[in-house]
């Protein structure tokens, strides 16, 4: 039996949200997507904190998928929690925003995310680039145990 | 006209080199693959340097692909030259190795490695690892210009 895969998905608009859930869900591996909508309450997944401080009531994601622009915490000082944590900084944190502004892409890659991608605005490409988004950080990387 | 991406290759073992070439070979995009087959050479080419001193010799490459164990300077040690270096950091460095060793894995990401994948010893298996590699890393992620 295969473990179910965590996504921590990190989205405050709720179109962007479906879309994104609905390319990762035809993967053929059990997904478990977590959707939070700012960036305090992914914190406090990552970290067991407020309502995720029950034990077991977050498991550690696979993967989280980052927009940059989000209510209360923004998402770069999200990534850079993670990434400035030697416990957290394993897991993959891909960017997934709809900015194509350079300096976002620089300082995303200068705190260390492991992917910058930009939301495609046709359905079908966003489907598309999902699809590749599942099979590639749950059927090919290697996350530690 | 799509301009040709570049990938650096650092790999020592030739067939394991000659079957990562193949994988990636049969994608759509136009894909320059400079292999280097040491950690020194890898270095050299990204800091321009060396053998690649000539101005134009050394073209930024899209992505790394990194090999861990290597003769003259170690996987680990090319990649540490690469995260630490605001102007290369950005450049996506995945390793592509036969080690399934916890350690590597979790030295790899402490260093901020973009992502870990293991040779499949399978060759079909190997095929279709490349193409994912190339779908995401060249078709959906976004470097900075």
């Amino acid at each position: 039996m295969t473990e179910e895969s965590v996504i921590l998905l990190v989205e405050d608009n709720e179109s962007h949200a479906v879309l994104t859930t609905r390319g990762l869900s035809q993967h053929e591996q059990k997904i478990k997507i977590v959707h939070v909508t700012d960036g305090e309450s992914a914190i406090d997944y990552l970290l067991g904190r407020g309502n995720y401080s029950m034990p077991g009531s977050n498991p550690r994601p696979r993967l989280v998928l980052l927009d940059l622009r989000l209510p209360k915490i923004d998402g770069l000082d999200v990534l850079k929690e993670v990434k400035s944590s030697e416990d957290l900084r394993a897991i993959p944190v891909v960017i997934l925003t709809s900015s194509m502004a350079e300096p976002d892409i620089v300082r995303s890659y200068y705190y260390n995310a492991n992917s910058y991608l930009v939301k495609p605005l046709d359905f079908d490409e966003f489907r598309r680039e999902m699809s590749c988004v599942a099979d590639y950080w749950l059927n090919w990387n290697i996350n530690p145990l």
